[in-house]
């Protein structure tokens, strides 16, 4: 037969992220393109002692169905993480999700009608664009700097898009830039939002992955209308193959958000719930979240180093204090795409630039991830990256 | 601030849902309305050995991202739990879910435009019938009988809506009803789907628990057009609470319902999958599901038993040969809202029939579920459902 698909089916006519996952699973390339967790560092003997405390003393409930809105065991457990991160909460602000990307997509759900506008950092995280895109949103990019998302840009935006509904944000060490906001932007964020009645999506999976510099307060913390939904994961901190994360936000949000979660999956996996929540129990979270930044910091420099050595003098690059990415601009107008072929061909790839863009993307940019490749990788991968950016370079002038 | 929901939220003004889990979790009340497996059935002592056996084989892999078409591992047992149900397939057409909320969510989010028309039994599981009226379907309701949904009935629903795009179905052991499909029956849904060109979501979370009868092969084994999805699940064989069914299809179809999954979580929770995969290999899943068959025919004909001894003479039940629930209507025009109000005041509850209907319900009909009640439990609650029901219809002469 011929299968008729609804409009939410996208038409992937120019699908730059399968070109880009075909090109990096060739063994020959190395690959900067992910945004994978180390494995070497997932606490598999914790989470296996955990894991047989649940079976041993818990093993049916953890094994029945449970609620929309998560386990209270676990939202207790989460109360704790956001009261470390400076916001002062309680369980029933707190809603368990199979991940940021299910966040994210129920909340687009729940408050994008068609030709709604939304706004965005750009470049930001590709599947959000996806996800609103999906929804049929109108969205508008602002432009970011060291600093994060340009204040003066946020409000000409607004003022231009009186109509924007919501802002999404992921303000500190952001995907794809690994840049964070700082605070009198924080603050002056949530003025905006308050001002101009925005609902803010904050997506926070990488800030407790800090390296470098001081801890910031999530735009939470400065949130006193009850706009800002918090997004978080244990995908980073613990384990992304377990599908857990979470929201914190008003109680209304949360009713209802919970009305859509039983329509999209009934609840998150229970027996992760369980184990994750006897392992925050069992351990110090924070002494195994430093064994990542050790690490995260370790690649990070190393990368920095052969960008330092190996790259055109005139690249420019983000120089983050946490998280998984590094964000990479050349000088004059090279063609990202083009730029890519270039460096497939000489075994080595990223994720180019154009997938960040809600519109118009700018011209030779593409992330690099440091998190899941070891010093061996990153030494061969950064020099051919380094002479393949020269060769492009070179042939545009 | 003001929340603006998009039309996807619902707008619960009669939330019978809501009433009867209010009604439930009173504990004085004794509940026939869950739809729980039995949890002193739950292969705990299994689960934990192959838990184990995952963190200590491959415990980095369980723990890492996965991809959204789900773990070849799992997806290699499930072919051959397939091939054991009658369906020749191959691992390319089978993809993993969060279970089968998932799969009918992601599947109508796929088909279904606004103001499409999809075809359902009459009644039928209600929270397909959410799912269907979130993504703004017109809903037609199809008459069953004993032997399951009337053909002579479908084929003039699909006259009457020649624009009809797909059709839901649960043929064996239906919810709510515990009603089968015959196999003659079975043959000419798929001629009809064949005719009509008719997308086919056959649902089948119950058909493996069977106490009485023959097994009969489901519609995909009729299926020589690939139209039909099949649907099945973890959640009655082994654990609600892992969250994890799947998909059997046509390729072209899974490979698009990839890209939904993806935008709506990533991919399923990969240390169950590894865990379930595990489990299927160290167990027979025969075995253990023939302890679920033999305890839920000894409740189901407990149950039976009372409603023969304590109902009155004139309501009549379905007769189930697997499944966990059993349907009553009542004589004469009942009004089933009130009928429920009266048994919840005698201390018992069930799932009112109007939950079930996309449209005008049938008066004086309930779903009464007997997997997760034990003996006792079922005996004082169906003699107070006995004399409330007697109480209720005197009233009603």
């Amino acid at each position: 037969m011929t299968f008729e698909y609804s409009k939410r089916v996208p038409h992937n006519d120019n699908d730059v992220v399968g070109e880009i996952l075909e090109a990096a699973a060739n063994p020959a390339v190395i690959s900067f393109a992910g945004g994978l967790p180390a494995p070497e560092l997932f606490p598999v003997e914790g989470m296996k002692k955990a894991a047989d405390t649940v079976f041993d003393n818990e093993g049916q409930t953890a094994l029945q169905y449970s609620n929309a809105v998560g386990e209270t065991v676990l939202r207790e457990e989460i109360v704790k993480l956001m009261t470390d991160r400076g916001v002062d909460t309680s369980v029933e602000h707190v809603g368990v999700t199979t991940g940021s990307e299910q966040s994210i997509d129920l909340l687009a759900k729940m408050f994008v009608n068609p030709g709604d506008t939304v706004i965005v950092e750009e470049p930001t995280y590709l599947c959000t664009l996806d996800v609103f895109r999906s929804y049929g949103a109108n969205i508008v990019g602002v432009e970011m700097d060291e600093n994060g998302m340009r204040m003066d840009k946020f409000e000409e935006a607004l003022k231009a898009h009186p109509e924007a509904k919501l802002v999404y944000t992921i303000p500190t060490f952001q995907n794809p830039t690994g840049r964070t906001m700082s605070v009198d932007r924080r603050k002056k964020f949530v003025e905006l939002a308050n001002k101009y009645d925005l609902l803010v999506m904050e997506d926070d999976p990488y800030g407790a992955i800090r390296y470098e510099g001081e801890e910031l307060p999530p735009l939470k913390k400065f949130d006193t209308q009850d706009r800002v939904v918090y997004m978080s994961t244990f995908s980073k901190i613990l384990a992304p193959g377990m599908r857990l994360g979470w929201i914190v936000c008003n109680v209304d949000v949360l009713s209802n958000f919970v009305v859509m979660k039983q329509s999209a999956d009934l609840h998150s996996d229970n027996l992760s719930q369980h184990i994750i929540a006897t392992f925050l129990k069992q351990n110090d979270v924070y002494e195994h979240i430093k064994k990542i930044s050790d690490l995260y910091r370790h690649r990070f420099e190393l990368m920095l180093d052969y960008i330092k050595k190996e790259f055109p003098a005139d690249a420019k690059h983000s120089h983050p204090e946490g998280g998984m990415f590094i964000w990479i601009e050349l000088p004059g107008e090279v063609d990202t795409m083009e730029l890519f072929k270039t460096c497939v061909e000489h075994n080595v790839a990223f994720v180019p630039g154009d997938a960040f863009y809600p519109n118009k993307p700018k011209m030779g940019t593409f992330r690099l991830n440091f998190s899941n490749v070891d010093d061996e990788t990153i030494e061969v991968g950064m020099k051919r990256l380094g002479t393949a950016l020269k060769e492009a370079l070179e042939a545009t002038k």
